[in-house]
């Protein structure tokens, strides 16, 4: 998709198109639509990333808490968006067996109890043995420090999220 | 519902029954969890009030962006969220005549043509008299000024959607 025409679309195609970039926050989506026309994807990208770095800690939070458990009750639903779904799947998050399942769910749960937000890892950069490694260890991280890391990988879900979309041919995207 | 049962649920608890009071907009509901415990109903108000208030410009606009035109085709596909089919219906506008869908239409186009984001009512406190009356007048207004009105009619919205969860009985509340 050419940035002409991202910068041509009303704030309802533009929703409609990006609404999911960051993950149930259609809001901030919505909100650096006010900041077109952008000179490139990275631009957005980049709008994208100061309304969440300019959020208190607790819309920080309230991000971490959209996004769902990694193998939790949405994936085995079949409720996760089409993104996560898709980036759950290639992360082999599908295809774990039941050790690995309740071992992952147990790490969850803990991470969860010490943090109050789920775990946030981009999965499409990892697969389940470093993502299972990524959480023993991360678990172990300050609230602060871990707060800060788990919005940069939602900045790298985001990256990604952006570049199949602009990689897509403007024709596939239903308006 | 009692305010101790609201400050013993766990995030995940608390988004799902407080997800939508405002709008699309889980990730605040998701933000002001932080803040608990809340001292009653107007406490948990004040601190998605507060959440609000204290987002920048672009963020206010994101808000109402998210928000489904009046009688506009949400409503027409029956893709409504449950609470905004509920408002809308009681304020008359399933049973427009032909006549009035298209001025309300007419009127909603030229609205968001000029502010960038739909108009923004709590039908539940108007009926459809007086939300064309309002949508023609406020139509008017400077962006500043309409932005502001339209965040108090936000909040509005929310109180009653509060309301109406905490007058629940708490076990027809899906945990």
């Amino acid at each position: 998709m050419d940035i002409q025409v991202v910068n041509a679309m009303n704030y309802e195609e533009f929703v409609n198109v990006f609404g999911n970039v960051v993950e149930a926050c259609p809001m901030i989506t919505a909100a650096v639509w006010t900041d077109r026309p952008f000179t490139r994807m990275c631009a957005l990208e980049k709008s994208i990333g100061d309304f969440i770095d300019n959020l208190p800690r607790s819309g920080k939070e309230g991000i971490l808490r959209c996004i769902p458990d990694l193998a939790g009750r949405d994936l085995l639903r079949g409720t996760l968006s089409l993104e996560s779904q898709g980036e759950q799947s290639r992360a082999g998050l599908t295809s774990l067996t039941p050790g690995q399942r309740s071992q992952l769910s147990e790490l969850n749960a803990s991470y969860k109890n010490r943090f109050n937000f789920p775990f946030v890892i981009c999965a499409r950069m990892n697969d389940r043995d470093t993502i299972i490694q990524q959480i023993s260890s991360r678990i172990r991280n300050s609230p602060e420090h871990e707060i800060k890391l788990s919005i940069e990988e939602v900045k790298k879900i985001c990256h990604l999220r952006l570049l199949d979309i602009f990689n897509q041919v403007p024709k596939a995207i239903k308006l």
